[in-house]
């Protein structure tokens, strides 16, 4: 294993003491806890956006806090759900009397634990609505999942539920637009290696010299197929149409893209898939209107990238490009 | 060799249509040429601000044009120099009358060939002046290079330079704080692992599989020291060491610091070396101003990070605060 930490089980912890060295002016780790939140949370009479997960898929989602995206964002180990002691602590550090919503991917774990926090903070009186991302088309169930996985869409739901909540919106409403972008984002995954967790040492999986594998999951979990490796033009192709099979984006509509990279692909191989994906999108007759290349939900040093696509309408569109101060995701 | 391209040879033009495509309405692409400019290029009056080299290091240095930074950059080949027809190419489309000034990393082509453009387009009647950039402190000479090579400081200089030719200064202005920025900026790289180009289609050098080689070069040149892989802070102390023992950054600076991956770095790793730079300057009397992790100036899929420190004055702290709308720099 090649990696520049010190000790495997200390890597969270040392991360996000980085962040918010690099971040003093904007961030604070709650005290004795794995939440990084905004240093002037809560924000009086703002919905409060909690979102958060497993580690290693950095920036999600700690780079997502800041104004007009996330107020908090917890971290669980490398790829394990946070507990429902810290998703509580992120609750009450961000509720300024508005209520909280949180962003979960669905992956039984983060689910269970979320939704328990959410229990006791109502136990506590304070009000929390959620939504569950499952953006990725590629499989039904998976290893981690019952239905489909939450990937790199839930950034969308990120930015524009952030955008609502920070215009003042109440927590029906924040709640209503994030379930108008799950409904509408769809993703998909390939990767061409795998990665290891620190603390397990080795890779979760192996892919041979010449394979690659589409639909697979940010943690590696299994995908639709392990084939040879064909150019990019031909996988591009291959995600796209598998996101439109679904058949929410069509002829006539607006969309915003992603091109994520998972972690170690280079970002002239992200910029030749934007390529052909808006090559694809045009022929099909849908109408680009903005596109995000980078890595904005990686797995770790992962070499793949997910394509996701969000059918826009004026109210998102407006969303979408309202100020945000989050380090990753500046408008 | 596992890519995500179609043709090797095309992987360049491949690139800057996705680049284009993903900010169809801020950049656009010169015609028959690999210069990407801003769309409403020249700015008349205002000077224009070029930079450029091989590709491979996205996102330099397309990236970062746009209001506040670069009106042009110019991609040579994978890790080659630019020719200087395209360089030239890219002077004429952003004199706006006011001259234009180019910054080039120190590498010998580069070098030739950002030179031989400036003579020819004075032949036209067009200023140009330039900086180079050699702030790497590992080595003195390098297989590519006479002197130091220029690095990731070289984004700082897009930054304040772009800040300071937006803000209407002129030309020798231009130049002066560039040279500045050159004679306050310093940085030191190491890595994990090599990168394969495209074309080449095996990597350019080997490191076992216990192995670090420290104040490597953006294109694997040596460095100072291959080793066994010690600590994240080992790591980072030896290399914000090796800087500053420069003796440009001292007791009582402020400075700005690029924590800056190489390609296939996860984050989290960036983030745990930045909590030991931090810990090491504010121990040396060092004020860290702001500080910037992530993927500036990378090596293909290089694992492997550098140091940047740049020292700070009043006007270069204004500089680089001041608005930038580059989709890899935005402020």
């Amino acid at each position: 294993m090649k990696k520049i930490i010190n000790d495997p089980n200390m890597v969270v912890q040392d991360m996000l003491k980085g962040m918010v060295a690099a971040n003093t002016a904007t961030i604070k780790q709650l005290p004795e806890t794995t939440v990084i939140a905004r240093c002037d949370a809560p924000t009086i009479n703002k919905v409060g956006l909690v979102s958060g997960g497993g580690s290693g898929h950095e920036p999600a989602h700690a780079g997502y806090v800041g104004k007009g995206m996330l107020d908090a964002a917890v971290a669980g180990e490398v790829f394990t759900s946070p507990t429902p002691d810290q998703v509580l602590e992120a609750i009450k550090a961000v509720d300024g009397g508005a209520g909280v919503f949180l962003v979960i991917k669905n992956y039984t774990g983060d689910v269970l634990n979320f939704e328990m926090a959410s229990e006791l903070a109502e136990a506590e009186g304070i009000r929390v609505e959620h939504v569950i991302v499952n953006d990725d088309v590629a499989v039904e169930d998976s290893s981690f999942t019952t239905g489909r996985r939450g990937i790199a869409g839930t950034i969308f739901v990120h930015k524009i539920a952030g955008a609502k909540a920070e215009q003042g919106a109440a927590l029906d409403e924040v709640k209503s637009v994030a379930e108008r972008v799950v409904a509408n984002v769809r993703s998909m995954g390939m990767a061409l290696t795998p990665c290891t967790v620190p603390a397990a040492g080795k890779p979760s999986f192996e892919l041979k010299e010449n394979e690659m594998e589409i639909g697979i999951g940010i943690h590696g979990e299994s995908g639709i197929e392990r084939k040879e490796i064909s150019t990019a033009d031909e996988i591009a192709s291959e995600l796209v149409n598998k996101i439109l099979e679904d058949g929410i984006h069509e002829n006539g509509d607006e969309v915003a893209v992603m091109i994520n990279g998972l972690g170690s692909t280079p970002e002239m191989e992200l910029y030749v898939v934007n390529s052909k994906v808006n090559e694809t999108l045009i022929e099909k007759g849908i109408h680009v209107y903005k596109t995000f290349v980078g890595e904005y939900m990686t797995a770790l040093e992962m070499a793949g990238f997910s394509v996701t696509l969000l059918k826009l309408d004026d109210e998102l569109k407006s969303l979408l490009d309202f100020g945000s101060e989050a380090p990753a995701f500046r408008v």
